[in-house]
């Protein structure tokens, strides 16, 4: 198959800095869209792959899966992009299109299981999948998102994972006007989280450990914010939320978010903490309460988040940063010290 | 207010024996119905606040919360029943029928808290509520269920704790046709999930720990059996199952289950084990799953699960024992000792 070399940030090991290096991009296919990357989200995931935090990383690996830019080339039989279209790419790029869940819209859930943007075994190059931080992508049309043409494309970035990870769970567990809703943790995912689940109609609080972030949360539009270390605060809102959104990925204490749900209320975690979380059965039992999880989200619903949050002018708050600084911005995002969201410029790849 | 002395058996201290004892009845109110107890069912929660398991039993206490009888009196304006009709009581004996729960049909919800028949305050008389390990009760009218005719009043006890206990998850999951059911241990709850889910059109798996309890659940009706114990069979159910129904009490590994189920599938705790149980993120997160819980049922739903089993021709299946041989029964019920309830012959009261 023809390919075309370009630049790419990547790493040749769990140990090493991702430095610049040249990957291989196929032609476009008859579905394919070629997008010349323009800006690229840096999610927490991106860092815990290239250090090989869950295991299973192959090198070398090239992060990135909030990807946006513009279509530079298309397949003669695609339909729904043309050059110079504003598009973007989240964390799937196929799937097996046939299981139940495909079917349904749920390609998150891809029985043989779906093609990941970055470190997916490639089925049309051999080895692995190279993610967004490079010149240039190549998809299948059906797994290339059209961004709204009044969002800002740096900031929109991130709504391709951090966007869909909390958009779909808060649709899912039907959050609409009057829900109260929390969220716990203010990072990549629990700010956006607060924009859509007030543009949803919910009444937001959020849970934070930091003093600080309590007056940032009102900031970007919650009603209310609590330092979930304050006992006599967190008494007070026993049963209290239908939904309560956990952005957490450290181990914390989930009971104390379960006795806020009112009866049938649903504690969603969508991070991932590597230790198991201790649940009270009277938690749970009392109250027919759920503690349950969600990841991403599908095709489908991303492009209607992307409608969303363009509907309502929602984007990520970020710190840009050039292709060169992303190891410094890794060491940052490991601190947690980030305001939410890194963004990459990806026309720093060119100089 | 007037009273009415009968007999009935209970205990004086948390380490003492059942014994013979006499209790106080109110005449009945306008809207109350008095019922002359004929069956008991023994519940193993019966036993837990008889020993103050969980801490804050009064006593003298007298338990007992599976009750069926005969009408013998009703108040002037008591509209649903006559002498002589077939009756029965479960967990519930009043509530608040104010809160958001309670005009909801979701009295088990009560905000400020419901009347539980035996061991909560009393209204009329102060002290607090006697069980039904007596020969009368007297229950205002909207509390008391009518028992289908064709069911046997003995094996049909049961249902008015553990039938409505499993009944109302079942319902409220939304086991149909179909479904792919499981049901983790085969007690007095867990043989009633059984024929329930079965009856509601479900494909139903039992999981046990004990090899001769493989061949009662599909004796049972189950349509499969495993071995809870035995990796590969567990290993090869992975992302199966719709719902499965959690029974046990005892700590145990709920991942476990969790694995086991399919996207959106729910493992629904009815027990309550007393140690907290850890939740590993991955098995929530990815396949979008819940570890929930559920709690008895509301009066509605308890007269709609009786109707149910009336015409699925479902009750328990029981050791009968006279109320002299009580404490005998307790002992073997701490060792998960009897297929599946114990049901006192309240008759026996009167030698």
């Amino acid at each position: 198959m023809e390919t075309k070399t370009v630049k790419a940030y990547g790493t040749e090991a769990a140990d090493a800095p991702l430095k610049l290096m040249s990957v291989e991009r196929r032609e476009v296919l008859p579905n394919d869209v070629e997008i010349e990357i323009t800006f690229c989200g840096i999610c927490h995931s991106d860092l815990h792959a290239a250090k090989n935090d869950w295991g299973g990383s192959n090198y070398p690996l090239v992060p990135g899966h909030e990807i946006v830019g513009k279509v530079t080339k298309v397949g003669e039989s695609v339909t729904k992009f043309k050059v110079g279209d504003a598009a973007g790419i989240g964390c799937i790029v196929d799937s097996c299109r046939e299981c139940e869940y495909c079917r349904e819209g749920l390609e998150q859930f891809c029985v043989p299981g779906n093609t990941i943007v970055f470190g997916s075994p490639d089925k049309h190059l051999g080895g692995q999948t190279i993610g967004g931080y490079s010149e240039t992508i190549v998809v299948d049309e059906n797994y290339v998102l059209k961004m709204p043409d009044n969002l800002d494309p740096a900031t929109a970035s991130p709504l391709l994972c951090g966007g869909i990870t909390t958009y779909s769970p808060l649709k899912h567990w039907k959050v609409a006007k009057g829900s109260k809703v929390g969220i716990v943790g203010i990072g990549g995912l629990g700010h956006l989280a607060i924009k859509i689940a007030k543009a949803m109609g919910g009444h937001v609080t959020v849970f934070t450990t930091s003093l600080t972030k309590v007056a940032d949360a009102k900031n970007l539009g919650a009603d209310a914010a609590v330092l979930s270390t304050d006992k006599e605060q967190m008494k007070n809102l026993t049963a209290n939320f239908n939904v309560i959104l956990d952005t957490v990925s450290a181990k914390h204490d989930v009971n104390e978010y379960l006795r806020l749900l009112k009866v049938d209320g649903s504690l969603v975690l969508v991070g991932l903490p590597s230790e198991a979380l201790p649940v009270s059965a009277s938690n749970i039992v009392h109250g027919r309460r759920s503690f349950s999880g969600s990841n991403i989200g599908g095709i489908e619903e991303t492009q209607e988040m992307l409608d969303f949050c363009g509907e309502h002018n929602i984007t990520a708050d970020i710190e840009m940063i050039r292709i060169q600084d992303i190891n410094e911005a890794y060491e940052r995002l490991e601190k947690s010290d980030v305001k939410y969201r890194f963004v990459v410029d990806m026309a720093s790849l060119k100089e």
